[in-house]
């Protein structure tokens, strides 16, 4: 019964992603939980804080053992944490009580909670990290194969200047290289949280010493303190999903307006279509992109609210973290890969492109030929001149150049507006290109 | 593998809703869809629109298909909505080429899909109101129960001047009055979808009469235009969502600090428990009705960005409703039920609440004593006298009556200050019990 | 120095909104607090609670005093409410102890902000209202003029089946006939505060029959209660606000997208101009519009959650309405009065729309030619033979008709699809216009 | 007429920031577009591209011009933007056409206006790593000052286990060597913004070049792109802003609570009074922190939506940040003021902490105590041993340690549970202090 499109089987393949939320799982939350108790058994065992048997015991059942998400539910709805019943229900599967006292020792549910997460978020941040990669290699592709193609650049929907499709392309891919760049200091910064039921370890004397084996066997950082009510790492990791899932919505909506009726710059490959309207290709994977950093974006404002933690432990605040960062971690990944495979089945149509070059009279050339009228007129006077043409070429339904032409013989305009006019777009194109490659 | 906790096994008892969850279930969305096509169909029959032994075929057979989700999930991915796919799939089941053809006839998957949304959420808001029908008429017995019983009003979490138990659970339920009078015109104003292709009904020619006629078979509003691209009614609900679930948020707030140690004044019967600390009584329902009321105010905000739904429907828009709506619904429904769970197991303690009204020296009377004494000395004087006298009492660990006595002995303070000192919060209280049982 | 654009001088005709603002001023507060005192202490010089002569005096000096914010500044700061400042520079600025202390007896600064504020809202309130008002009936004209002109809806940005500019506007116009009821409702429930320290009015016994006195003289509701820390109408409010203001953003994105280059089918009179580019016509005020509607999204937010407010009064809670409401309001002003100034300038392009409609070749008659078809064929059949035509239209670059004509020569195309084919949208555009009238 | 309290004279005190509003004033804007100008004129004419005398000129006109931010309303109202109105009242107020002409020379509104806020950001951000700087020193002050003074640590607002108040000083400050960190790098990244009139720099064939040498004339890194349509940097910056303020909600949060009546552990001295209640010390400043956190979190949410920006320029994208950052940005140089302000009145107290670590029987000792049982017992029938007395000595009103006394007499409690209990709490605290120092 799903809360969220992602966990439905009608819109799992629209709005979900399979291996993100593979680590959102139960199973694969049970399962990270017991990872980090037998880490912790382990440095224990090996530090003497509990018995060796009991350690090497302890971490050897936790890889063996199964644990039913349902037999957890009451408990956790009860208790608020899952881990009282998951240590009960361990315990019991274990059958030797001697030893399994030892387990989960001298530490507390968010201690093992967070770490699991932890350890997830790794994962999901490798696979992120993967998807970025490709993503940005296909826009490099794209930028690099589109270097020249020109097109018309646009500001508030009016065509501006000449730029090229390339260009464009950079222009989506710069920011995902600084997400990349960000994704690696987030993902060395998931640490091991240990710090027992208050953040003081006060239950377990060589708590620093086995947080910092724990951090070690779990290839987690050593925090050195209690992060239990410092939420500023998840706080940073949802404003990363925001801010790429932002970006990833910035190619969506870019897509959707190129591909509108009547402009059709570039199409994606694999529309939708329509149930009543047989000619319709729906522009629908960008139109995801751009939901989906919707959502991110309100999910990160609740996180970052949920950083206002009270006290040692805020047991609300806590639980918003979970309510949004599973779903927000599934749109992220969501998001990366559909951005990828949008890349690969984007295709620009360079005659529409010419065509949004010339229409409108040709106005686009209006700053270009400005500037070459400047030098006789001044800039003022220019800009006034060609602002003036510009409105009798749009009355009159003729080129401004003609009216150029008419107006100041003199200069051979197409001489002078005939090259690309797009300044900077191809070695822009192809420096992103070469940046991705490199980066 | 659940993107919400509502949808996990582990959490769903502590942060889901079933009966809410089921009317957003894959199956119960695919029979209101159905259901709709069914009344589409019997209208469009009785108006000569579709052949009439077509009309009965498909109603009867609407009520009979059995569709299999993930069956719709490919197409669903491709075409962003599940319309096409469930149109083909149903089609095929009816095995009746000739009759089938004029199931979806002259609509659009929009119109089916809000349409089986509205009826849908007049399900769900049935249940919301006895809900909140049940939790107003708890709120009233304990305000009842309790009119009397004196406790510290507290602004800034510092004791202001008494009150009684009964009048803060008066304003509780207060705005719960409000939000239920809201939800019934709300409920009333679910309205059918049908419009057609771009929002003309354009491929019916009598389709305003099928409009009126579905309306009145599924007892639903009849809007009398298109409702594709104006989500108000959508936003509307959201903030209602939200509006309530801050609301059971307060009470969440409210018993948590009421249950503080040191404060102990409110107990939640049925507290959590930790996994290492056995004298834990966490306030975990509470933090819950905190939390949830954050995770629907961040929704809320998203659904309202969504209202910039662009032309004649707007794809990304439409997205960023279904991927929230749903949680923020079983966010709802949970609130309202742990609410009420939460007032039939709320524990006044009497003692502690005056230990709150005599703690810090009693000077939770200053403010009434201010005016014992403006009758001789002026207001202005008066309250600067107090407010010296307090701070010399809190200096000396001292009650303020006994320095009050020191200063001005011609006042008999402990008639002056004896009373309930509570003004009208037994009244209020009472006020607020009867209102809700005739309300 | 301003935090916000509607206080720049630079930024204020853009961004801000003088009228709205002029109640946010802070000689607006403090006369409205002054108000409220006035009446308040009428209110208990009626029912003896004070002495007449001091009711009298403080009535009539709150007409007459000059108060400079600026000297409330320093003791609001420590104080976090302007109110005892302001009670001390009144009474200093009354120049009578004897009378002036039975200024605010009984009350709570929350008591006079809260009314201060309903007393401006109410303002604020007829004020929108006019101009919600204006707005309609500028679109009422707008789509009754238009109830014909044919144009190509949209969905996702493709063209989908004709409708009429009026049906378009008919469509911005609706949501606006709700909110505007929705908002009388708001406004009439603008409520006197009158429950002193914490709610129960302690200080004063004669309490109830004060606010209900007060409530008259300030044409405010009496609501019979504290609402000190019920926020859900200030909740209700925030959520209208973003809810007019993202029905508004919705015909500003419209307008953006409808004035594309390359689109043109509408223009907005007035448009702005560039630094660089002479040519440039921007939808400045539709930008605005759009922009106006996510900021008060966001604030609604923030109102919402503060609604999760702790105990008799939550500094906090309440700072957060301080900081979000005046923008809030003076958007939401901004936005209406700039959606009617943009409403009496919209100037469509019967040509360019006509252009929208056969572009593509004129795929946007597929759906009703699929149902012509489906008389012969079936609808099936009908609709995938229609998809194929429509591929091989674009592919071959000739009209839909021109390969139905070959294919299917017994239709006589040019009648089954030569009518406007765009259904109920003038009828539509009609009824809107009539509504509004009636309104 | 504020739109925002930081501009009004009664609430700036309260809730603004002179240093960091001063930035954002009208004033500072103009005169940030002019240096940026002087800054392009000078790269120009070093490198020819305009005239020598006039990017002299120009340079120096830049630095005495004054122009009046009324004269720009009208014409900001209707351009969007006040550049244009600015180069005009700039080139008239220079009085020499000829060299004037030469005054944004090749560039766009958004370049200048970007590059002038990177500018301002610059003296924001170090004007708030200053307050950072002295922030954490003063908690690393008060940490090391108090690392041994025990107090109850609390999770859910219950008594957890000892801590020390070092320690929840160094939980406050962790963060902020974080956020510290985080803002260094993201002042190094502030760029200067130079690609014309849709990104290629079209209009200026040596763009790159004047770039570079702008970018290092003015501080500011040299991006080699465009960065008009990637808003990351502004999104990086706006949840820097939530998460900071976030950090320190958090502080104002534990004051509040701390504070609370009956718990009184911990006074922040100069609390604020009260319009009635004589004997108030509200904690007005903790609590403007809390709302603080609020605004910034609720804003940085619109920003980062911002960043789906549309194309080359996105009128609306864009206006949403002017809406949101100058008021972000003034609350979080608020909130960093007051958070040091605060710091430094912070008066722990010993005695009450005391208090709050003896109360509810001492069970805050449970945890503890069950693992000295566990010795043995075994750790599951000691948990829930304790489990059980302590449950008996809050029924009966006797302090745990007398019931593990009576029932397992073999063992010394008062030496088992006499020492500190409070685990790493002063280590914690003092290695906080000594990384605040270094760090």
């Amino acid at each position: 019964m799903p809360a969220h499109p992602a966990d439905s089987a009608i819109y799992r393949g629209l709005l979900g992603d399979e291996e993100t939320a593979r680590l959102f799982s139960d199973s694969s939350e049970i399962r990270a939980m017991l990872l980090v108790w037998g880490a912790l058994a382990k440095a224990q065992g090996d530090l003497g804080v509990i018995p060796a048997d009991a350690a090497a015991f302890i971490e050897r059942s936790t890889r063996e053992a199964v644990i039913d998400p349902l037999g957890l539910a009451d408990a956790t709805a009860v208790n608020g944490v899952p881990v009282p019943a998951l240590v009960a229900a361990f315990r019991k599967a274990m059958e030797a009580p001697d030893l399994s006292q030892y387990l989960h020792w001298g530490t507390t549910s968010q201690d093992i909670m967070d770490t699991a997460l932890a350890l997830r978020l790794r994962r999901v941040m490798a696979l992120w990290d993967d998807r970025l990669g490709a993503l940005i290699a296909s826009l490099a592709r794209l930028a690099d194969a589109h270097a020249d193609l020109p097109m018309a650049a646009r500001t508030y929907g009016q065509a501006a200047t000449p730029t090229t499709f390339g260009a464009v392309v950079a222009g989506w891919g710069h920011p995902l290289l600084r997400h990349r760049q960000r994704l690696s200091e987030l993902r060395s910064g998931l640490a091991v949280s240990l710090s027992g039921a208050a953040g003081t370890l006060s239950a377990m004397a060589e708590g620093p010493k086995v947080r910092a084996a724990m951090a070690a066997s779990l290839g987690l950082r050593d925090p050195e303190h209690s992060w239990h009510s410092d939420r500023s790492p998840i706080v940073d990791l949802a404003a990363w999903m925001a801010a790429v899932t932002a970006s990833l919505g910035k190619i969506g909506q870019d897509l959707i307006l190129s591909a509108q009726t009547g402009i059709s710059e570039v199409a994606v490959e694999g529309a939708g279509a329509s149930s009543t309207m047989p000619q319709k290709q729906n522009p629908v994977a960008p139109s995801v992109l751009v939901a989906l950093a919707r959502l991110v974006a309100a999910g990160s404002g609740a996180v970052t609210g949920a950083a206002v933690h009270a006290q040692q432990r805020d047991g609300s605040a806590w639980f918003v973290e979970w309510l949004t960062l599973p779903s927000m971690a599934i749109a992220t990944g969501r998001s990366l890969a559909l951005a990828r495979d949008v890349a690969d089945r984007v295709r620009p149509d360079a005659s529409a492109m010419q065509r949004g070059l010339s229409q409108d009279c040709g106005l686009i050339m209006a700053e270009a030929a400005s500037f070459v009228l400047a030098r006789q007129l001044g800039r003022v006077e220019a800009q006034a001149s060609v602002k003036t043409l510009s409105k009798e070429a749009l009355a009159l339904g003729l080129p401004l150049t003609d009216l150029l032409a008419r107006d100041f013989p003199q200069t051979d305009w197409s001489a002078a507006l005939g090259g690309s006019m797009s300044g900077t777009a191809a070695d822009d194109a192809r420096a992103f290109a070469a940046l991705a490659r490199t980066g």
